[in-house]
C-alpha cells in the first residue's frame, strides 16, 4: 500500500581492472575486466511524509471546524420558533421548522452529517498517525463524497424555501411570509447559510484528501 | 507525473582504455577500445494496469451517459411551456420555466454540467491511454467534487418547488398549482429526476476515480 519511497541512498561499487606491476603491454593477454559501477537505489524514510502528515492534520482541523457548524445549523433550525402576537379564535399563528417538511429534512440531514464528522474523526486520527494509508484515505474520500450529496441537497432546498418566503413568487401565487414571521426568517436564513458552510467543507475535505494521494 | 514505474534499476558500465604505464605510442599496437557507457533502465511492467483501465473506460462510459443525461434534463426543462385554455380579457396564464427563479438557476447549473461533462472527455480518454496518470485524475476528481455540488444544488432546489407545486403548503398558505398546470408539473418532475441521476452519476465518478488511486 505505502510506496512513499524517499531518501534514495546511491551506491557506486567500482571494480578496478587488475595492474600490470611491470609497465608493459603483454602481447596475448587478456583484455582486462571493465570497471563496473552499479547503482542500486535502496529506499530508507520518506521525507513525503511531512507535507502528507500536515494534510491529514488540516483534515482533522476542518472535520472539527465541520462538526461545530453542521451542529449549529441543526440547532438554529431544530430550535426556531416564532408565535405571532395576535390570534384569532380558533387559530394561533406559530411558524415552527416542522411546518416545512423541507425543513424537517434540513434537521435531519445535518444532524446525519454531524454525526457522521463525529464518527470520522477517529479514522482521521488515524490518517495523521500513519499518513500513508492510502485505502483509509479512499474510504474517507467515498464517505466525504457521499456526504456533499446530502449536505448540499438540505441546503440548496432549505435555501430555496427561504427565497420563497422572503420574497414569494407572484406567478405561482405564492406570497412571501416574513412580513411577519420575520425573527424566523432570520433563523432559517442562519442555518442555511451554516449549511452550505457544511456543504463546501466536505467539498474542501474530498479536494484535500484527494491532494494527499497526489504521489507514491 | 507519472511515478507509477516501480523498481527502476541503472546499470552503468564503463570499459577503460588499456593503460600504457610507460606513456609511449606503441607502433603497432590496436587503438585502445572506446570508452562504452550503457545505460539501461529496466522497468518492471505493472499488472495493476489492467483493471485502472478498466476504471477508466467505466469512467469514459459514464461521462457520456451523465451528458446524455444532463442534456434531457436541461432541454425537458427549458423547452416545457403549459398555457391555460382559459384567460381573461387581462391576463392568460401560461407557466414556462422561467417563471421561477429555482427553474433558471436548474436549466443553467445542468448546462454547465453538460458543457464540462463535454470538455472533461478527452481527459478521460487520455486516462484510458495512460491509465497511470495520477495528476490528471486528481484533477478530474476535483472537479467532479465541485459538479456533485452544483448538479445536487440544482436538483434539490428544484424537487423543493415541484413538491411545493404538486401539494403546496397549508401552513405558509401555498396553494399547488399542478391541478392547474399538470403538463408543465409533468414535465418538471421528468426534469428533476433526470438532474439527479447526473448528480449520482457525479458522485460515482468521484467513486471510481478514488478507487483507481487505491493502488500505485
Amino acid at each position: 500500500m505505502d510506496s512513499d519511497r524517499s531518501g534514495v541512498l546511491t551506491e557506486v561499487s567500482v571494480q578496478e581492472p587488475k595492474a600490470n606491476p611491470r609497465g608493459k603491454a603483454v602481447a596475448g593477454a587478456a583484455p582486462p575486466p571493465p570497471v563496473v559501477i552499479s547503482t542500486k537505489a535502496t529506499t530508507t524514510s520518506n521525507p513525503k511524509g511531512g507535507w502528507r502528515r500536515g494534510f491529514a492534520i488540516f483534515d482533522l482541523v476542518l472535520r472539527l471546524c465541520g462538526i461545530a457548524v453542521a451542529l449549529a445549523a441543526t440547532a438554529i433550525m431544530g430550535t426556531t420558533q416564532q408565535t405571532l402576537p395576535f390570534f384569532t379564535q380558533f387559530f394561533q399563528f406559530q411558524a415552527q421548522y416542522n411546518d416545512l417538511p423541507t425543513f424537517t429534512f434540513f434537521v435531519i440531514a445535518n444532524a446525519i452529517a454531524s454525526g457522521y464528522l463525529v464518527l470520522s474523526l477517529p479514522f482521521s486520527i488515524i490518517c495523521i498517525v500513519r499518513p500513508h494509508l492510502r485505502g483509509l484515505r479512499i474510504l474517507l474520500i467515498i464517505l466525504d463524497t457521499l456526504m456533499i450529496g446530502l449536505a448540499m441537497a438540505a441546503a440548496a432546498s432549505a435555501a430555496t424555501i427561504a427565497d420563497l418566503a422572503q420574497n414569494g413568487n407572484s406567478n405561482a401565487n405564492w406570497a412571501p411570509i416574513c412580513q411577519q414571521f420575520d425573527d424566523f426568517c432570520q433563523s432559517i436564513t442562519e442555518a442555511v447559510q451554516s449549511s452550505f458552510a457544511v456543504a463546501v467543507i466536505f467539498i474542501l475535505l474530498v479536494v484535500f484528501s484527494s491532494l494527499a494521494l497526489r504521489r507514491n
